[in-house]
Parts: structure tokens; sequence; C-alpha cells
């Protein structure tokens, strides 16, 4: 940030009275701009036991396998943002059910939420993200081609946890070494 | 959101090729600016069977009681947010363990993460924003005097569970009359 959103005046990065952390601060205007770290929603849909993985379309991770998953909106949920994200990228309709996953990352300032998704029928497809949407037996999924270690602690966790009948919530923090 | 912060000419809304939400995009260098949901990190901290809570000593909700929490910052994991406000907030040192409630507000683009907190000692005071820090039995609760609902939702769960032996997690999405 260089410039104040609100009068366009370039911006100082300091603490405010009161504050601790430097903040971008108007050099005009004095208003204070926050820069917080995003949520990023997704789930593992779920169908007859099998999952549904999407081979990327775009970067990063071109080609690579990912549960459907990416940015909160404002004005939504959580679980309706996973729901939008899993119409978008896999044309899946789903009930989000229990949370699986929250992943922090700090270092790139995210926390992913990614739940059990159950699939409304069978129905998916590619879609201008995703170049391939596959439904997966467990001895199946692609572990080598797995496009973000989130993808790969969340769908172990789940499918360890269904293996002993269990629904776990897992709080994962990744280091600086994630991708 | 009226200027660019990337160079500080005036950003329109409108939507981006490829996307299907409007977002302010600058008339000028095309950057796009996104404006995601922000997380809020608390915890209920514990000493022998007591919970503590914090008077506000600022607006919103001057005077009334919640749990310490407030804003993830970029760089830190949630479990370390939720840490660092139960010290900023109540003078508090907590191990944060599980998590108690994710709680969704749409209209005011917030989700909230509620764990619990194991108090490493007794030790509590109170601070700029917190005119009174004080451990409660379960019976002396203020219930009438709680800030906002997410702290009713998840003292109420909390102790719900605690009298089952049970730490369940709760999603819970609050709609618009939530404060």
């Amino acid at each position: 940030m260089k410039f104040c959103s609100d009068c366009g005046a370039p911006v100082a990065l300091l603490v405010p009275e009161g504050d601790n952390l430097p903040r971008h601060v108007c050099s005009k205007c004095a208003a204070i701009h926050y820069s917080n770290p995003k949520v990023v929603v997704g789930c593992v849909p779920e169908w007859q036991g099998q999952v549904l993985l999407c081979r990327r379309a775009i970067e990063p991770r071109l080609g690579y396998w990912t549960m459907p998953a990416g940015f909160m909106e404002n004005g939504e949920t959580a679980r309706e943002g996973a729901a939008r994200e899993t119409l978008e990228e896999a044309r899946s309709r789903v009930e989000i059910a229990e949370l699986i996953s929250i992943i922090s990352i700090p270092n790139i300032n995210q926390v992913h939420l990614m739940f059990r998704g159950r699939m409304l029928d069978g129905g998916h497809g590619s879609t201008s993200e995703s170049s391939a949407v596959q439904l997966f037996d467990e001895a199946d999924i692609p572990w080598d081609a797995l496009a973000f270690r989130t993808v790969i602690h969340t769908l172990r966790h789940y499918l360890e946890d269904r293996k002993r009948g269990l629904q776990g919530l897992h709080i994962i923090d990744l280091g600086a070494l994630s991708s």
C-alpha cells in the first residue's frame, strides 16, 4: 500500500497511538489502513465413498489436484463460501457438513477452513479453473500430484478419521515451507 | 475505497473479466483490490473451574462483559492470535486448546474462531481495553451484561459441553441482528 484508499494521499508505515504494530496511516486524512489474514474455504466433496478432486487449470500448481476451495467473500458464511467454491470450481452441489481442518499459514497470511461436503447428486464437471474434475476411490488418490500441503493434510485426516468412524477437527499450523 | 492504494488514481466498482463479483479496479493501473472477511480470534480462559471475562473499557458495548478476542494479525496463526489477545486484553497467559465455535457474521464480514484457553497460572489484570478482568463461577456469569451474541453462544456451548464431559465444535451462522 502506497496511497490512501480514502483520499488518495501518500501513506506512511507507523505505529498509531494505542496500537503496537505498524500500520499504513494516511499523511493527509490520518485514516488507518489495516491488513489482515484472508480466509480460504473449501470442502472434500464425497459421493458413495469416493472423493471429488479438481485438476487445476490455473497457476499456481497448474495441472496438480486439489479440493475445491477459494477466498471467502464478504456477505457470506464460511459454509456458504465452501459450497459456492465447490459449485464454481467443480460444478458440484454439496451440503457442507463438519469441519475437518483449520489450517493457519502465517507466512502467506491465510487461514483455511476445510469442511466435509456431502454431494447432493453425483453431478460434477470441469470449469475454467479445473481442467478435470473426477471422483476418486481412496486407493486411486494421486498423492504425488496434489497441489498444496493443505490438501494433503486435510485429505489424510479425513480418510484416517473415516476409517476409524470419527469426524475429528484438526487444528494445523503450517510453517515457512508451505506450498 | 475511492482511490487505488498502489498508484493513487480513482477506482471504479466493476466486475473484472473472469470474475463474477464487483471489485474496486483502478482506472489508471488496472490493479484489482479485493475486500474479504476478517478473522476474530479469542478464547474462554479457564482456571480451576472458573472462566475469565473482561469488562469492556472501549466502544462498542462499553461496560459489558466479553471474552478476550480481537482481529487476527498478519504473520500469526489463529492460536497465536487468540493467546496474544488474551495477554493484551486480560493480562492472562494461556495455552490455546480446542476450538469451541466458528461463527460467521456475514452482515459485518467477520468469522470468529473461539478456543478453549488453559490459563498457565491464575494471573490476570485490567488493561486499557478492559476496565475489569475477573474469574467467574458458572453461577455468577453476568448473562444479561454480555457484550455480543458471539460471547453468549460460545459460553453457553462451552458450559453445556463441559457439563456433559464433551469438547464439541459448534459451527454457527449469525444473521442480520447480530450485535
